[in-house]
């Protein structure tokens, strides 16, 4: 059994930005041909999904829909500090997670055809993120 | 340490369909006493998730509460190309993720008295879903 | 590579409570500097989540949020064998999730600087929570 742990940098802009790349880049220098891959987002107020990476209007409505589902209006919260997309921000990262267990398989992300994975930045300024990469396999 | 990976096809239908002995089948014939079975379902417009598997109505109850939550009208959408259906499908798979890492306790699946893997189909044909099982442990 | 399984009790009282203190002391005494440790929560009326810990503000508005969002109504819900808080419950705790990932970096905890793990007890009246710790690294 092998096992690697390492680091990805982000420079976020809010929204959805595919890092499906950048992962399989880190994986590709690894001697790891089956495993399981887990990436952890340091953060409280961005997430890590997976989704649909086809279609860019995909991402248009899953952003729409979480500006509907947690509104940013701050007479509805008492953390307010940072702003009306601070306490937002929080909900959101709960609601969506921030950590992404996805297995290896002949050497690659063993992603489904249509599957991306995406940092979801919920703040109004970008922001640098830190993602940490573990690696355990064979 | 020992390692395994593998595949589950699922033909599922709309709703939350009940994994756990599918499950527990591909882990009996594995040598592992001790360990982390990590599930990933390879699509986009479907979940995995642990839920009570004693009363059928929270099943009813689940699939009720996502029906309001994300709405099927295409009004709201732009990403309509499969139906009404298809773009609640995708953001009720974020929601609820793809993936869920089980702890393996005296080789078998360290699930509470009450709780059951389920996958929950959110478009409204049949489909045919793939889950890759990736087991590490002792 | 090591491999350790244990198991954490919480008694819980509705709402968010940090347990990063527990997780950490149970983890400074296994030999792994890096790693992954993976927490399951055994309950189907409770969740797991990394949230803020600076300020308790935070937790009062994700609170008071999840109560907006998962009403407690039964004319709602079919399962209400156990009173107006037993299917908002499971819906919570789908939706958040019973598991977590987290990487060891160093021998701790590799959090984020303010990041805490947290338990959500959905239900009103106060529980004996289980939460089993699996650990792999080297």
């Amino acid at each position: 059994m092998k096992f690697h742990q390492g680091k990805l940098q982000v420079a976020s802009r809010q929204g959805l930005m595919e890092i499906t790349a950048d992962v399989g880049r880190w994986l590709a220098g690894k001697d790891v041909t089956q495993g399981l891959l887990t990436l952890f987002l340091r953060h409280t107020s961005a997430s890590l999904l997976i989704q649909e990476n086809a279609d860019p209007d995909v991402r248009r409505d899953l952003e729409a829909f979480f500006a509907r589902l947690v509104i940013e209006d701050e007479r509805l919260y008492v953390h307010t500090a940072e702003g009306p997309d601070d306490m937002p921000a929080h909900i959101r990262s709960a609601l969506l997670g921030v950590q992404l267990s996805i297995p290896v398989t002949e050497g690659r992300l063993g992603l489904g055809t249509w599957q991306g994975i995406y940092l979801f930045e919920h703040r109004h300024a970008p922001h640098r993120r830190e993602v940490t990469l573990t690696l355990i396999g064979e």
